[in-house]
């Protein structure tokens, strides 16, 4: 009844005339401020798994594929219906919960990337999670926007509690004072990310050979080319898998749909283009749920074969965990 | 320093052996409950949209599209990577504020929806937004689930404030008494609904004609078949322009890619269908962004064409608002 009063001078019937039907204002609130925090939910058998966003950096299309025309990446752009001036290259990683642990594939940025990152603690911390007590990272490779995030550049450890897991392989490399020393002067900082973030902890570091269960559930697979030690993620639970293909490709948009361009922050073109083709075959043929690490958020979906290539094709969003 | 000392014990150099590589736990806190919420906010100029998840219902396959063979819709589910038992419907709200006005499209299923519908409340106070502010509600359609939310099982208004604008075709159509009765019993609870919803508030609904524009910057079109009177509304800011297509499809995996399939919710399949065509073309041809009712959440892309259908490209989820 209070409503009819309230609304009592408000027209009747079809509006019509001049102007717009509904033509009274308010005192509205605040605007409210914000996107929803970038985390998302998902199971793979028992092993509860939240994506973790961190957050994009634009990357200028020109000189960014190897070997491609610039005209046919830019042709992908638009297919994709993405902003012509430049890629969102966004981040997220992943947090699994299994057996009691609290388990990081990767750690994201940090304070070290692009203004328009470092976003990930905040939606940690969103999805329930505390760096206290994460119990292990688990690294995919050495590169800044996986590994930043262990350490801030203050030099404090991020994840006190946890024990740092990594490739051997990729330690192998990345570590080694001669190679960094030959290296060109272009390259030297993607040697110096891994030595600023686990020289202090490097006699804890436990590394894994690929084929090693890091943890129960999660088998790291030898996915080289993209880096010498590069690692994809097998997870396994009940009669569920999945795979967390990390960065066998850059955005799926331009990658997946064409697994033969080459990034420039592929290490070895050939092999990355080579594992790139081998795993989305894979992935492909079993219909597995995969995760990107640049996908956009939350990252995570399907792959098909299509034409000479393959299409990704993201989960449906569900408020189901 | 501290840190070095809790992780002595832990191995160093490559793990070997039998075992996993890290196989000490620790007792971890509760298992962190949820989904994040589920709201998406996005800018069409300078009106800020924000996307508002109600959930979804499963609809069984069987009996579901009326001029497609059964195998041939299992095989689009198959494509889409969609579950095999039944589809999940999924309904997506928008709220905008735009002139210190907060205006929605549509209100959900409120608490007369399936099971796993009902979240619409708790996502839109998780947004920032409070019911009892709302200015004004624009229906779209007068199916359940776009106005049971406007009105609790009780009997009490969600929106107090809130004038409710209407398609004048849709009014004229459903509260026509002469027709319910003529109805078969099996859609006489279609005219139920909007009796129950609207009935207590009739004298003070705003109807408004197809080419109206409901408030500033939101102009409602004809977009005839699903309903009789089923509109979108074109969205228009500054330069910018968008389409709320509404139920002019149901799930894009299943009727933007075969726009000719018709769902049994249509109540004129032939005009649902030109309609569908006519508006599909329209936002492919103009690369607009639109959000369809029952797109998975966010449910806001683009539509482009493919083959004798339509591919839906969903927006590439940002932080940034």
């Amino acid at each position: 009844m209070n409503r009819r009063t309230l609304l009592a001078a408000a027209p009747m019937a079809a509006a019509s005339g001049a102007g717009t039907a509904v033509a009274q204002g308010s005192a509205a609130p605040e605007r409210p401020a914000g996107q929803a925090p970038g985390f998302y939910r998902y199971k793979v058998g028992d092993i509860e798994v939240t994506a973790i966003h961190d957050g994009f950096a634009p990357r200028a299309l020109e000189g960014f594929i190897r070997n491609a025309d610039l005209a046919d990446v830019k042709r992908a752009m638009a297919e994709a219906f993405l902003p012509e001036a430049a890629l969102p290259i966004t981040f997220t990683t992943l947090v699994l919960r299994t057996g009691g642990r609290t388990v990081l594939i990767d750690a994201g940025n940090g304070d070290a990337g692009a203004p328009t990152t470092g976003s990930w603690m905040g939606n940690f911390r969103a999805a329930g999670f505390d760096p206290a007590t994460v119990d292990t990272v688990i690294v995919s490779h050495f590169h800044g926007d996986h590994i930043n995030g262990l350490r801030l550049k203050d030099g404090t450890a991020v994840f006190p509690k946890a024990t740092i897991t990594v490739p051997e392989p990729e330690w192998a490399f990345w570590m080694d004072d001669g190679r960094m020393a030959a290296a060109p002067d272009a390259t030297k900082p993607a040697f110096a990310a891994p030595r600023r973030v686990f020289g202090p902890i490097a006699k804890d570091i436990v590394r894994f050979e690929p084929g090693r269960e890091v943890v129960p559930g999660v088998t790291a697979l030898p996915a080289y080319g993209h880096t010498p030690g590069h690692m994809a993620f097998a997870l396994t639970s009940g009669g569920a898998r999945f795979m967390a293909v990390s960065d066998i490709t850059n955005h799926p948009a331009l990658f997946v749909r064409n697994p033969d361009w080459s990034a420039v922050f592929d290490v070895d073109a050939d092999t990355a283009r080579q594992t790139r083709r081998r795993m989305l075959d894979m992935v492909a043929a079993d219909r597995m749920q995969v995760a990107f690490y640049h996908a956009p958020f939350p990252a995570t979906g399907h792959v098909a074969k299509e034409g000479n290539g393959f299409r990704f094709v993201p989960v449906q969003w569900t408020p189901a965990t």
